[in-house]
């Protein structure tokens, strides 16, 4: 039977209610500046509200907020669905509207997010409103993400949020996240769910290493034997176009960029299988052994094959930038083949194969170019010195702070943008809090000019999947890849103490879970909703 | 529509399928004898059963295998309630029935597994009959694991078994897996579940380290304060006594032994918050700092408590063993107390406070052995020289290999039984297989006599809690600890190769999958059926 409330036990339940909230521990990835104060409104599912400001460039219809609305009411309001918040829905009847007011300068609700995107926002929280300005639409999600950390439960599952004045942006552009769906095949709903958690941490580029040595998982329009022999089964550790597609999509709707990665001339084993001559066959003096090395660079019948796939890659994939690999070339197979012998020969290389890999590499480069798609390689291309495009984009992945700061200070100072990924290989695992040591890291501190220094333009976190799988995925890379998001998003000078940013990352890990983010522990400890989907 | 097959139709199929089936990986772990013929059977659920033979002791009744029955039946066919199967529905009408006929000489449906249970078995697969003989109804359980685990698939989803013969027992009669509810509350589910992937495995002892410093979730009778104060929350961070009944019925169907530890003096800050005066007040000076070090050994109102607690203990946990800890004291507190001090003198302890702890492990051994419980203890007990009973069980912890055989000498010259725990804490990670130097374990390879070497009764997997919730203890858990219990339990001279281990080790992960346990890939690679909980 539900009764009416005196006036003095509603008093003394909001006396209560005041002394018992949980500490407002902001926001994560912390934003440039921000300034909650201890005002704090309650709010309650039944009277709030997303609205399109009056002056905002997008409507009603524009998909991406549409959809983010939708998407974190429910992010906000977890129990909603639930009866728990009935109790004091008498009590909330006589509480105010709460909108939330998002105005948006230029619209693009139906374009995708890229290297130019503004991600800044203004967000200010008031009584019964809150308003949020972006330049872009991109922006405005991270606002709204902003947002929703902002707001807490108290012991009762009353929610409430306080007065809060951000202004944010971004300190880097590109803060990807990568994952390895060659090694073991991740299905859909695992990559999606690693979406859902990367909008939550502000990443915006999905590195989709989708294909290597050992499977090809992707299902070509143009060549379906890659993946009908190469794949780890042809029909269900595959990747349809509608599952890339929906992929893409669920990363729009998130503002996060896809970026595939079509790795050659090394890594391919899996693409021998359904395309025959497009590796190196290996010798043994005169006699192939019947095993293969990397693609045959030798061969015109190669380059109009890798232009093939690479013309539908860019009719597949929106980004404008695709990521060619170029990593750990052996030569071993190479110099065993006596065809490749008399190539180099032909062409001057000598005993030079870095010379071939270059000469490869820089085929495929053209060739992306021509398509109007910006490169990204692993540095071993740099390293071997390859003449490639000055736009093309150069990602670290090699050896500690030493190898890596100087690497940086070599790059940028041949004018290439740089992204880091080295300290941020998370897949490496020990026990205890290793998040610190990605949290540790300084991506601009190198030997370099400012202007060297811009030229990094973000990390990536690389999940390579030797060890990892659906089984074991989502708790190794959350809440540990979300020091870096920190680290590639907010202001380093404010961030440079991980005792700090402990209590904020176990509190966001524990919204993590609330989110159904099978996020690990950082330490001991609780949160008051535990993972509940074992 | 369904159409009758040609007899053509029928022979083609047939053949193809013979030469289409997967390899007979045989059993996790490895039985003492199997003999797998290369003769197999089609096996189709609509003509599966289970029955106790005519001879055996327990029949159409018996808790522990009528469940056995019901669940192996899921386990062996998992695709029976889908439509899978009934492609060939009208092709294995034809086949012949399969009978699994269970005897075993003593009953003992309605008792717990303990210490002398005999889990041997032996089971003879032939055409249209499997015949089960144990001892008991545990090792019925066992047998009917291997059984489980001889059933494969085709590519059709077709069930196949083949011809075998096991004579089977374990190795060492002390297999167990020690879990942390203390150090983060593991939601029941996440407990349950873990124990059915022990029966997998064959282990027979859920070690629950229920409390510990963090927090006391043990809702207890007597004392419900400790966890009304102690936990993490009194309402959903507890085990009820119905919670805990349910873990014990749930490790009894499966012959799992539940064995609590309620660690003191030292690992019991939690339990300062619910019973005033157990914990040693500390001092700076003459003046109390208002924290507290371990349990007071001093007051007669500590032993009174502790005795009725281990009276309730003894009422809730029917295993007649109990662990009572004794790791890890640390002196400082008990150092400043001028309390302590005046005790030691009356005692004529001077300034050992080993002698100290000996004397409050002495009580606490003294009164479980009163209750017919015997005590198990961490080894610092032995270390210190208590004088403890000879029948007290000493769990290893501590230190690399050389250090733990020389501590197995010890205690086994000293005439103790001894469990290995060091080198299986499996809470310790790092990238990569690290499961074979679980699985390089030997622990009777030290300096002994035949005698001493009968001493060591087996070893425990160890997942402490410090890093280690819902989130990711399935995945680190398995099949990591699976090594351990090939240890425990197979002939160590034909399991020491842990590159004959791999593939089999590979094979029984993805049948951990397949029950839905989130267990782990070993390496590069994938199973047909991906986990798919996520």
């Amino acid at each position: 039977m539900t009764r009416r409330r005196t006036y003095l036990e509603l008093c003394a339940l909001l006396v209560y209610l005041s002394v018992n909230v949980k500490p407002v521990n902001g926001v994560w990835p912390l934003p440039q500046q921000i300034d909650i104060s201890a005002e704090r409104y309650a709010l309650s599912p039944q009277f709030f509200s997303f609205t399109y400001g009056k002056d905002s460039a997008a409507q009603t219809g524009c998909s991406v907020l549409d959809n983010a609305f939708k998407r974190y009411f429910s992010v906000i309001f977890p129990d909603f669905t639930h009866a728990s918040g009935s109790r004091f829905h008498h009590l909330w009847s006589e509480a105010k509207p709460f909108v939330v007011s998002v105005s948006v300068k230029t619209s693009g609700c139906d374009g995708y997010p890229d290297e130019d995107s503004d991600e800044s926002y203004n967000l200010s929280v008031s009584e019964s409103q809150a308003l949020l300005k972006s330049v872009s639409v991109w922006g405005a999600l991270r606002g709204l993400e902003s947002l929703s950390q902002l707001v807490y439960q108290d012991d009762y599952g009353s929610y409430f949020i306080n007065k809060t004045e951000i202004v944010d942006f971004p300190r880097f552009a590109f803060r990807g996240l990568l994952l390895d769906t060659s090694r073991h095949y991740l299905p859909l709903h695992a990559i999606l769910k690693t979406l859902d958690a990367m909008s939550y941490s502000k990443f915006n580029v999905f590195h989709w290493h989708i294909v290597d040595d050992p499977s090809f998982p992707y299902q070509s329009r143009r060549f379906p034997d890659l993946s009908n022999k190469g794949a780890f089964h042809p029909f269900t550790h595959i990747y349809t176009q509608t599952d890339v597609m929906r992929v893409i999509e669920h990363a729009r709707m998130r503002g996060i960029r896809v970026v595939p990665e079509f790795d050659s001339p090394g890594h391919t084993q899996s693409w021998g299988k359904g395309q025959p001559d497009l590796l190196t066959p290996c010798y043994k003096g005169d006699v192939p052994t019947g095993t293969f090395g990397p693609v045959d660079p030798t061969l015109d019948s190669t380059y109009k094959f890798m232009e093939s796939l690479f013309k539908e890659v860019k009719s597949v994939f929106p980004d404008s930038y695709v990521h060619i690999g170029g990593d750990e070339v052996s030569f071993t197979c190479w110099k065993s083949n006596p065809n490749v012998g008399k190539f180099m020969e032909k062409m001057g290389f000598g005993k030079d194969y870095t010379k071939l890999e270059s000469f490869y590499m820089e085929n495929i480069v053209n060739m992306t170019a021509a398509l109007n798609k910006t490169a990204i390689v692993w540095q071993d291309v740099f390293d071997y010195h390859e003449r490639i495009p000055q736009d093309t984009l150069l990602e670290i992945w090699k050896g500690l702070p030493e190898k890596y700061e100087d690497e940086l200070s070599r790059m940028t100072k041949a004018g290439y943008r740089v992204l880091l990924s080295a300290p941020w290989y998370i897949n490496h695992i020990s026990m205890g809090q290793d998040w610190r040591n990605s949290y540790a890291v300084q991506p601009q501190n190198f030997s370099g000019t400012d202007e060297q220094k811009k030229l990094v333009i973000g990390g990536e976190v690389a999940m390579w999947g030797e060890y990892v799988d659906a089984t074991n995925l989502s708790p190794r890379l959350w809440p540990r890849a979300c020091a870096a998001a920190e680290r590639l998003w907010s202001d380093e000078s404010k961030t440079l103490n991980a005792d700090l940013a402990y209590p904020r990352l176990t509190d966001f890990r524990c919204r993590l879970l609330r989110r159904g983010i099978q996020a690990e522990p950082l330490y001991v400890g609780h949160c008051n909703h535990e993972y509940s989907g074992l």
